[in-house]
């Protein structure tokens, strides 16, 4: 079959690591006889400095005809963004929001696991980690904070600024059904984080989980205050199967998630909507500091790229052959920078893609 | 002198570690001449008992006529809150925000570092830590979300619930002006977190956050997004100094600071306004899983005891002589059992009380 793939290289390393996902996947094709075709498309501060904005109606159209879209690092994570004296609607991230807003991708499903190879990369003790962890943070991404009103005002002289949070049940039943299926296929045990000691869209939000829990008998849950559950992913990372949060703590958690991994390169995300549609991306920033160096690893883009075989084109088969590819890369003793460790061979951003190739 | 002080015991672990905080103090007071006055006040849960609200007007009252108010831990931090059907102004935790907007107290301090003989229960690993760490938390405690407006609606049919997020440039400036004065008497290096790639809040925050760094030419500061904060206190503790963000960034940031120190319950906290006036309260929750059994560690309130000598009473010489029996105590050997390691003596909650009294 041939497949549509719209591409976003990205900003700072995203264009590199985004090539090689692109080799790593015509090589599954070539063995299975699959087809994807691509499609570049802008956004963020590439399009900015083409179209004068992030994010244009045809480009959103574009990726809304393709079958899915991969996308490498966008916005300036982590580093100082020059462009936060700009009106929202010029900044490079208003481009990212408006594609998941107009692409109706409200769940975003963000891994977090050990890798047993890289353990030694995590920062945790070893007595924390035990027999390591593994889960899934399922990230509501078209409501609350992020989309909410929001203004900036002089009001008697002075400079006042207003955002605003709002969820309907709706919203947040969908997000929980697809917690609680994803339980289902897991360990069984959904931890829904809030503030219902403060928030009413929290309180809310802890109502409408309820409700759901009650069609999933055979799914534990509970709920968990974010303050806490920020404690508890560094305190205890073993308890947690499936985390089912909004979108700004989702944000903050699933960050602090994929850091105590200790392998925030090799993680992988998704960002589905009601359908098979979906857009994939790395878990990690665009580290502009080290792009183009030939250095970033490649790998969570790449395992993305396995992701959306298997959630947007039901290519189980194909998606299962990178992920042993990769997982045998590491055995293999190949590391990139960010993973490296005593003993273990450390290659480039491209050599990396090489080695999964060849092992596909 | 005659200081008045407010004493709010609090929920689950706190009556037990505040009646060893003020066991410290009057012994101090003994030594030292002064002399503390008690009065003992309701908020939260046990207010509602009593007078079926989380606050009265009389109980703010007597506060804020008092010199300082010493509170034990609060509300149902650690475990499923039942309170949160309830109407926002019922729920226990409205008693506490009331009483910190009621007496102004927009400056929460929360110190977080490494304390050198507890080094093996931080849960990250040796190289992370490295000689260790010592950062300040310096939360917005009365604006953003937690004040903002909120209502939950049936909007044709559908339940709709929204907060609001409001800052105004006075509420930023105040705290930015308390944040930059504490680094300059510590290294001397402000980090401010926001969201300003998405919320206005935060540009504005980030806008005014630069004017006041103007004044303070012997201060570096930069800006650093809450995602990558929540990522960076895993990562590499050791570059924070002082942490300076709003109400609910602070609220996350916080706890996992604490967190990763692996003694949340040594760790003191301070809430001030303009003036000497200030509430103090340790930084971990109420623990009712272990309330009454005499186990849990009060060194973190009988800190918080102390801090009120030093920023509310001007008594330094004191609040030293606390530390250092709180220091000489751990190098005797003596733990509770949260901090407990191998060869060390462990205590309980009282008998702890005693031996940091037995060292004044
Ligand atoms: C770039 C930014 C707007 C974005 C977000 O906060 O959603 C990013 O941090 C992420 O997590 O995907
Ligand atoms: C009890 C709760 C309202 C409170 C807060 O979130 O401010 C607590 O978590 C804290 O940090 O002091």
């Amino acid at each position: 079959m041939n497949f549509n793939v719209a591409v976003i290289k990205g900003d700072g390393i995203g264009p590199e690591i985004v090539e090689q996902a692109v080799r790593v996947l015509d090589a599954a094709a070539e063995k299975s006889g699959h087809k994807f075709t691509y499609k570049q498309i802008l956004m963020g501060g590439a399009s900015i400095d083409v179209y004068g904005k992030p994010l244009t109606e045809e480009t959103l159209e574009t990726a809304g005809n393709s079958d899915a879209v991969l996308m490498g690092s966008i916005g300036g994570n982590t580093t100082t963004s020059p462009w936060y004296r700009l009106p929202a609607e010029l900044r490079p991230e208003a481009g990212l929001l408006a594609l998941r807003k107009g692409l109706g991708l409200f769940a975003n499903i963000r891994p977090a696991y050990l890798y047993e190879e890289l353990k030694k990369a995590c920062p945790l003790r070893d007595e924390i980690i035990g027999d390591g962890f593994d889960m899934v943070i399922m990230r509501e991404l078209t409501g609350g904070l992020y989309f909410g009103e929001r203004s900036t005002d002089v009001v008697d002289g002075i400079r006042v600024a207003k955002d605003s949070l709002t969820y309907n049940e709706n919203e947040i039943r969908r997000i929980a059904v697809k917690a609680f299926d994803i339980a289902r296929k897991r360990k069984k045990h959904v931890i829904s984080v809030d503030k219902a000691n403060v928030l009413d869209s929290s309180r809310l939000w802890r109502q409408v989980v309820e409700e759901v829990a009650e069609d999933y008998d055979d799914v534990t849950y509970e709920h968990m205050l974010v303050d806490n559950c920020a404690m508890q992913l560094v305190n205890d990372p073993k308890q947690f199967d499936v985390i089912l949060t909004e979108n700004m703590f989702g944000d903050i958690l699933s960050d602090e998630a994929s850091m105590i991994t200790g392998s925030i390169g090799m993680l992988s995300s998704a960002s589905l909507g009601e359908g098979k549609f979906g857009l994939y991306e790395p878990s990690h920033g665009s580290a502009p500091d080290i792009a183009g160096k030939d250095i970033a690893n490649p790998i969570a883009t790449v395992l993305s790229a396995a992701m959306m075989l298997r959630y947007s084109f039901d290519l189980d088969a194909e998606a299962d052959m990178i992920e042993k590819a990769v997982k045998k890369v590491l055995e293999d003793g190949y590391r990139t920078v960010d993973i490296m460790s005593d003993g273990m061979i450390q290659v480039g951003t491209k050599a990396m893609g090489d080695l999964i190739i060849e092992r596909i």
